[in-house]
């Protein structure tokens, strides 16, 4: 081939490349990047015309180089889809990207992108009637302070003035807060879509802040939940009972977390059987990482309705390890439930939905 | 720009493109082409010399054009992921794909394509116990003929000798047959997948051929289905009732069907209601296309467990509102079921493998 065909052969590639070339959706209102391609590579591009070098942090570090404009720009590999946190690396210093809208994760403020899958719909908004999210201002004696929680409440929540709802408890993982479902999550896209197309009764959902410092109980081991545990049962389940319209027994009511929220669910739902009959933990189940087999016995299968755990089989080999393990313990001690792996996906959010869709059928049936 | 300049900027774009560029896994072994690109392009290759004209129809027909070896070649826009028949024409003539595996559909076998889906696994072999399908030859009165059906049972069968199992009666479409629904549809993955993970409860899946010529009865209409009903009833459940550890009454039997397979479920259930508590029509629902509401009502949520629709939303026009409208007569009917949209995906088998992977967690619960 001479010069002219290879430039046509690559012409014709780059023209089936760039169909559909997209500005993030994670992007500030009018932000052209960052884009990206129909072959999940990403092109960042960043004003910083006095630095030395810039890169991108996102599932790993991609060096930036100036182009003829003076930008700093790269086109990453294919991204995996689903939302990632990611930061740039101006002369060393981890910043987030002005283009970006900011979202809070291991406990700060980072860029999102979130990478579009292909003929996946179950977490975007739909023409499906809508619930809501009610940001709930509570009192807590426990605290001697003013807490917040989300709730979700399904659509006709204030129509269906006779109707009472069972009650799922959804916490959030370390370093996140009760903005995690339903910002990154998109728990209410799930839910909305779910209940709209029958799969799924309709439920209020409960997403407090899942951290609780009262006076006398020590708090320094994350793993140790005794303040929390103190607080749902004493103040936050009495607050949303008396709030709202639940259906008040343990037969209504389940507890799921992710991550560090999927120690907590299993750690108060096993102390408090009388109060909890469907139990799931995604990317983190059972007492804790480490916990031990004598924990756990047939009488589960007696107190929960449901147990479901998860996790991304592409999560870190200890990560994977901690539900794997808990799973086998679950398996040698006979107790029945569900073991839900998201192919491809690391201890991120698209895991979580995934298991939240996967989870949400399946209770108070 | 200079020439050198542009040519290194498309340089850069084409080895993004090039990443994990893959030959078809329904590849013919050993066949090179056709090749799977990153944005899910693909690219055809056809050794055809003294051809004046040849293009490949898929999802729209794409041109060829002879490169420098002398062979055909092209590159499509980028596919949607999922199994999909395609043909060649070559000068006008419609022909298979020498490279491609074939497959039985639209009453031929056809050249087929498997567009991977990122992070997807429900219906791919995993490192989980493996049921088997079985073909199960029996003879019939009414069609005076020996039949051939494929039955589906989970792991563990042949060990667990005192367990029985609940039965789905799984139809395939118009134009298909017994082979449908474990090649294309990968059931025997999905079903192993779900079990394994302990979302589905161990079942018994039939999948017969959904035609059957009885003498004296006029099967000229295609959606007149009593004959294919008759020998359902009278002689397929018999059969699978002897020869397999069934749970033999209508709490745990189910019947569900694609397309025209989805009519004859709603048909052969409504009408046998004795013997059906578990129903479900994917792309094709009630009592045919052009059903009308005199047939349903609220008899239906007594009589079935889980009434199960879906479709895909890129069908056809025509395809989608013969579901929709089944829908709404449903819901105006006050007749509970659940009604679940494949994104993005057309009259195919990723809407049915979906579905499937839907309908089969909720199933003898």
């Amino acid at each position: 081939m001479n010069k002219t065909a290879i430039l046509a052969a690559l012409l014709t590639v780059v023209s089936a490349s760039a169909f559909a070339q997209e500005s993030a959706g994670t992007n500030i209102t009018g932000k052209e990047y960052p884009k990206i391609n129909p072959d999940r590579t990403v092109i960042f591009k960043v004003d910083a015309p006095t630095a030395e070098s810039v890169a991108v942090n996102l599932g790993g570090r991609h060096e930036m180089t100036k182009n003829s404009d003076g930008q700093w720009e790269v086109t990453t590999p294919p991204i995996v889809p689903g939302f990632h946190y990611y930061q740039l690396i101006i002369d060393g210093v981890s910043v987030s990207d002005p283009n970006s809208k900011q979202f809070y994760g291991s406990s700060r403020w980072q860029s999102g992108i979130e990478i579009p899958e292909v003929c996946v719909d179950y977490y975007l908004d739909k023409d499906v009637p809508h619930g809501e999210v009610r940001m709930q201002r509570y009192w807590s004696e426990l605290t001697q302070s003013w807490r917040v929680c989300n709730v979700y409440v399904p659509a006709g929540y204030d129509e269906n003035l006779s109707e009472r709802y069972p009650v799922l408890y959804l916490l959030h993982g370390a370093g996140e807060d009760e903005t995690g479902w339903p910002t990154q999550g998109m728990m209410y896209n799930i839910l909305d879509n779910l209940i709209d197309e029958g799969s799924a009764v309709p439920m209020i959902v409960v997403m407090d802040h899942g951290v609780a410092a009262i006076q006398g109980i020590d708090s320094r081991n994350m793993f140790d939940f005794t303040a929390y545990e103190k607080l749902v049962i004493e103040e936050l389940i009495p607050m949303v009972d008396s709030k709202y319209r639940t259906l008040a027994d343990r037969e209504h009511r389940g507890i799921c977390g992710l991550s560090l929220g999927g120690f907590q669910s299993f750690t108060i739902a096993m102390d408090n059987r009388d109060k909890f009959a469907w139990l799931g933990g995604f990317s983190g189940s059972g007492k804790g990482p480490g916990t031990t087999a004598d924990l756990y016995d047939k009488s589960m299968n007696d107190d929960f309705r449901l147990i479901f755990i998860s996790t991304g089989t592409k999560e870190s080999p200890q990560m994977y390890a901690t539900v794997k393990n808990f799973h086998d313990i679950l398996v040698n001690a006979g107790v029945k439930h569900v073991f839900y792996q998201s192919a491809g996906t690391d201890h991120e959010w698209l895991t979580w939905r995934r298991s939240l869709y996967r989870l949400v059928p399946l209770l108070f049936k």
